[in-house]
């Protein structure tokens, strides 16, 4: 046996030398280079992320051609492409940013500048950094005293059910936990064999890093006609077509959803978990819209709560991995790259996994852990800055919901294009009737039908809106995801430009 | 051939099938959890970081204990393990400070307690992001105006040899930039069939990546016997050998070096661009320590300076991509995780797939590249700040200096352990003789030699260093790691109980 395996050793390496050799010539005679597109990670070039892609680098060219001068049929871009609410004008929470700047300069205690209760927050998390300084590296897990307000805030959320700070894992943003999580759950060795579903529509962070992975993709389709309303019998077809070409491992449920911003109800959830369960699926739940529910009789249900109310069948067996951020919420601090991850029914020798994992990169950015600390343990009623907070947190909310439910409004009002309740989360993903011809005319163009609608709608209006087909849909459907988030006041223009466009569009594609 | 493609699909679907089910009822009959040891990709199982380590895990528990009242034959935990110059007592560069906090708290602007370089610099970051706050993402690549700012930092750095900002990238901490380089380099489907040569001793986040992506450790031994040169002769061995597995394709070079503390002259830099291009080699600088040489008539050499003054024949065709961070250097901003990377003759479609890829996690954190503004824009002559930010600088390193040569004197004076001159970095990487029958013992313990010497003297003495196992060395020798940053009484200190450790050691386990 020894021996066979040294013989297919020595056959397996003069084979990798000479296909080594090989493709060491063909890199030579391509351009001379060693890293082409011929020769780098494949994985990567099937990557795709929307949010960011060709239709935001042209809305960044636009902005810079009208700063130097060009005459355009708009005077301003409105990028309405992603949930990035500081760059679209809403203001930080005080309180926030008076405790991150107190632990940045901690000479600013010594000031009258700020109240009691920032100080005492700020110096609280300095005692919690190795030296004192947020510019020390923290574990790797994050912040001890973080981790452990994580901890209360998820009680405090799930009505008093216990939560382990053990099991929290502070992120750099929300997409940092997704992404560990998944590589631990499919990658490797048998990463083309494994798949983990998602919702489609869905957030293209989960198809980029399934792409990066080279993990299997398994579909389930939101019900559209019912609001996005998750549907089990679908998500069972899904399982089962997904069981013919690999295993499917993980399903991820993005609640509130991103792009559209249903709100699960409890008993969904229900059946969520029961099917996970039944499935022996790992639930990932990306919950970072947990705050932003605006529609009358919606509530958020966090999985992990749920679960425990399903009794120990349950709640001693289903894995769970839930996330959330600072990026989003009342709080939109996106560049701080804030967030944490709560692991339930881990295995403890995986999380050992996943710490050393982790730790190679070696901690989140302090500055964000910091902000999240806010976040989980705000100003209480009688300390001096609960007002202020409470009032900002809750302007940003109330404009939040309003422009949730002028967006289905006004593009209701537009034939032609279908928007369901924007229930939560900070979009709306309206379906667009595309006539044929601009179809055809979007074929010539090697463009998807509504990806060209978006490139037409941004050359005219100056709207960046993001294309249905960047975070999937049903066939011969089209569709557009934009945020709620520009002022009302430009929302009010933004819907009359957006009219007059699509309107122009039909007419000028009409057969 | 369709019809071929088609049987061969069926064929394959089945067995993917078949295997997937037979898996699925493993995992069930194991602890019937989803993931497992067993389940969860294998590649994490095969990475190692022993900067964060068990050691560091049970100093740590240490730590807790002493507070908990335990006694010990010590009274603190001496972290000298990491980088991390603030958790030793390192005080913060106040203007980098100030200009942080200012565009964390706008607020501040108004306020007299700031110099008006800080404030100027502020509102300069400031207008950069979106809707002028800090709590915007940024471009994924980076605030623009920072990247421009880079650009200027390294043209004046290697003497006004033009930088692209479009060839700048700002990262989260210089390790994400080089697990993207990697990741573009060596993995994919063909990982296992490429490899990357790198230093041994070597930083171990280029192992652990490794492993993590599949791909193969190509090991170059530095020369222990010449300060820790790299020797080219043994660059040749090493690429030779590892052509025999697999296809090397980058070549990692560590200058200053970690753990090893070497610089590199310009010849020797010369030698190795060479070496690069003749073997067809893509090259990642790890410059971070670029800030940090003290030893008399060493000097930092870029790679990218070198490569140019070589003149077009090499700086036309050689791809190199340069590292730099804050978390090092005079500022040690470790928790902040700011850092870039530039990337020189870099396939333009390649670097549009690197966008791509860094536009999935959206941005580095904003306060990570607004301290690093400040590092690459450092006030002037003449300017409110410049004199205090130079008498800091000034101080940090000068002191790094002292403590460097300290550390080299006082190993050295030890029997039994050889230290070469710590001429730059944060570290010194002595190396030690351990008696046959302290390898006996540590091999009944299932620890390496140097491993149980570390763990032997955190218990002992509460000093916590790094076993030179977990970096890669010559068989049959032993070291550790151990930094440069303890406040220089704590060194002096640290120093004695090391001495008598180390004699009692020997004596302990003398046969």
């Amino acid at each position: 046996m020894a021996s066979k395996s040294a013989h297919m050793f020595r056959n397996t390496r003069i084979t990798v030398v000479t296909m080594a050799k090989r493709h060491f010539a063909n890199g030579f005679s391509h351009n001379g280079k060693v890293l082409t597109l011929d020769s780098m990670n494949e994985h990567i070039k099937k990557v795709e992320y929307a949010v960011r892609g060709p239709i935001v680098v042209r809305a960044g060219a636009i902005r810079k051609e009208l700063e130097q001068g060009a005459q355009k049929p708009f005077k301003e871009v409105i990028s309405a492409n992603i949930g990035d609410a500081h760059a679209m004008g809403q203001a930080p929470i005080t309180f926030l940013r008076q405790v991150v700047a107190l632990c940045v300069y901690p000479d600013l205690l010594k000031t009258n500048n700020f109240p009691d209760d920032a100080k005492d927050r700020a110096q609280r998390i300095l005692d919690g950094c190795g030296g004192g300084s947020i510019g020390a590296y923290s574990a790797s897990q994050g912040v001890e005293i973080i981790r452990n307000d994580v901890a209360n805030y998820i009680e405090r959320r799930d009505g008093g059910l216990k939560s382990d700070p053990n099991n929290i894992f502070l992120c750099t943003g929300a997409s940092d936990g997704v992404v560990a999580m998944l590589k631990l759950l499919v990658s490797g060795e048998g990463a083309s064999r494994t798949g983990a579903m998602i919702p489609i529509p869905q957030y293209p962070l989960y198809s980029a890093t399934l792409a990066e992975l080279n993990a299997k993709m398994v579909p389930y389709y939101l019900d559209e006609d019912n609001n996005w309303a998750l549907d089990i019998e679908e998500l069972q077809r899904a399982f089962d077509e997904g069981e013919k070409i690999c295993l499917p491992r993980v399903l991820c449920v993005i609640n509130p959803g991103n792009p559209t911003g249903q709100v699960l109800s409890r008993d969904n959830v229900v059946e969520i978990i029961k099917f996970a369960k039944q499935n022996h699926l790992f639930l990932m739940a990306d919950e970072v819209y947990q705050d932003n529910v605006y529609a009358e009789g919606c509530a958020f249900h966090s999985f992990k709560k749920v679960l425990y109310d399903l009794g120990p069948e349950y709640s001693d067996h289903v894995e769970l991995a839930s996330f959330h951020s600072i990026s989003k919420g009342y709080m939109g601090e996106c560049g701080f790259r804030g967030g944490y991850m709560e692991t339930i029914n881990l295995d403890h020798k995986v999380k050992e996994q996943l710490r050393k994992l982790v730790s190679c990169r070696l901690c989140p950015p302090v500055t964000g852990q910091a902000a999240l600390e806010v976040i989980v343990n705000p100003p209480q009623q009688g300390e001096p800055s609960f007002e202020k907070f409470d009032a900002e947190k809750r302007a940003v909310l109330g404009t939040l919901a309003e422009k949730a439910r002028l967006t289905a409004e006004m593009f209701n009002s537009i034939p032609g294009i279908h928007c369901n309740t924007v229930q939560g989360a900070m979009y709306s993903f309206p379906r667009i009737e595309i006539p044929e011809r601009a179809v055809r005319k979007a074929e010539t163009c090697g463009m998807q039908p509504d990806a060209f609608y978006a490139h037409e709608l941004l050359e005219e209006t100056g709207i960046c809106i993001v294309a249905g087909s960047g975070f999937g849909q049903k066939p011969g459907t089209y569709h557009f995801r934009m945020t709620i988030l520009p002022p009302i006041d430009m929302m009010r223009s933004l819907f009359k430009l957006f009219r007059d466009f699509h309107l122009g569009f039909l007419e000028k594609y009409k057969e």
